[in-house]
């Protein structure tokens, strides 16, 4: 099924309907529909079928989707279906938020290590973890094959060290810093942007 | 404008464009077009035409978009062309670092205040502000007259507190919490889910 390019909007829209659908299952519903799964995610019918069917026919006409199925068939597609592990970068109070973030579970992620380059924070711990020097980060992340990161240091710093996470074979960068990241085009970065969020809002008030 | 119903969907993809050409103009970029912004925020260019064009008519034909002045009219249609207070709730990790965030500047927020249930942080305090009692926090919102609420509890915290929320006015929520939010239907709830953000990135790797 990668055979074939699919345009990286909707990939991107794969994440929320699988969102939506876990929370189905979570409230013990089986089956549902491309109506309902849109009043859920705000995404007209029409458009949920048109993403699905890229993937494959997993609906029926009239009965609508398996909420279990389409859900394993999507963590598939997104490669989710597997535990990856993550390395934290930033010891800063978002840096604990994230390592210690609750909203990992059952969504495929696993955070495994936490840096910092400031020497007081070293040998700190959080929650589980150990803060590691960022010094030794590049041999650690290609010791431990981590592919994902998640970028939690002041903006300033935020370039420099991508840098070194690609160096060290990083290919998925989540940033939390308010910053523009440049990375290779085989490197992927997503951001966490409130503002973004919040004037989504304002418009209705 | 608003005599038209926009879809939701629209107004979402708006924050994205003003984002990208808020940093066109950091750049010192002063013209645009559709297929140029397309290519920072990964939609289709006649996707862009045909959005902002719900709007009026913005670019012209051949020359493309001023920076300056779509920028200036998507602030105003998302209502960021003033400052919103927002206040946050939770004072743990997360709230510390949503309180002292650096990228609301000039975005159109400023955190007000902040309040955790927790008689152990209130008084406490982080960066500018000193935690307040969330037992007064009703009465303080009314006060402040503010419409926007970040969330940082616990999830199993979440809904009562937004219930207090929707009850002192508040309109719109940012809610950090793993966990959905109900709430009535003239009240906006917008969610940050890292877990979305790195399943959107795994299906490359």
């Amino acid at each position: 099924m990668n055979a074939r390019k699919i345009p990286d909007i909707i990939i991107g829209r794969l994440p929320v309907y699988l969102r939506a659908l876990q929370r189905m299952a979570d409230m013990g519903l089986k089956t549902t529909s491309s109506q309902e799964l849109g009043e859920h995610v705000g995404i007209s019918a029409a458009q949920i079928r048109k993403d699905i069917s890229q993937f494959g026919e997993f609906g029926k006409q009239g009965t609508g989707y398996s909420i279990e199925y389409l859900n394993n068939k999507l963590r598939e597609i997104l490669k989710v279906d597997r535990i990856w592990d993550v390395i934290v970068v930033g010891a800063g109070d978002m840096g604990h938020a994230v390592a210690n973030y609750q909203g990992f579970m059952n969504r495929g992620f696993h955070v495994v290590a936490i840096f910092d380059n400031d020497k007081s924070k070293v040998g700190q711990t959080i929650g589980e973890f150990t803060v590691e020097d960022t010094e030794l980060m590049i041999e650690r992340i290609k010791d431990l094959g981590v592919k994902i990161a998640m970028l939690t240091v002041p903006a300033p710093a935020a370039q420099a060290v991508a840098d070194q996470l690609v160096q060290a074979g990083v290919r998925a960068i989540l940033n939390y810093a308010p910053i523009s990241l440049n990375v290779p085009n085989n490197v992927k970065v997503q951001y966490i942007d409130p503002s973004t969020h919040l004037q989504r809002m304002t418009y209705y008030l």
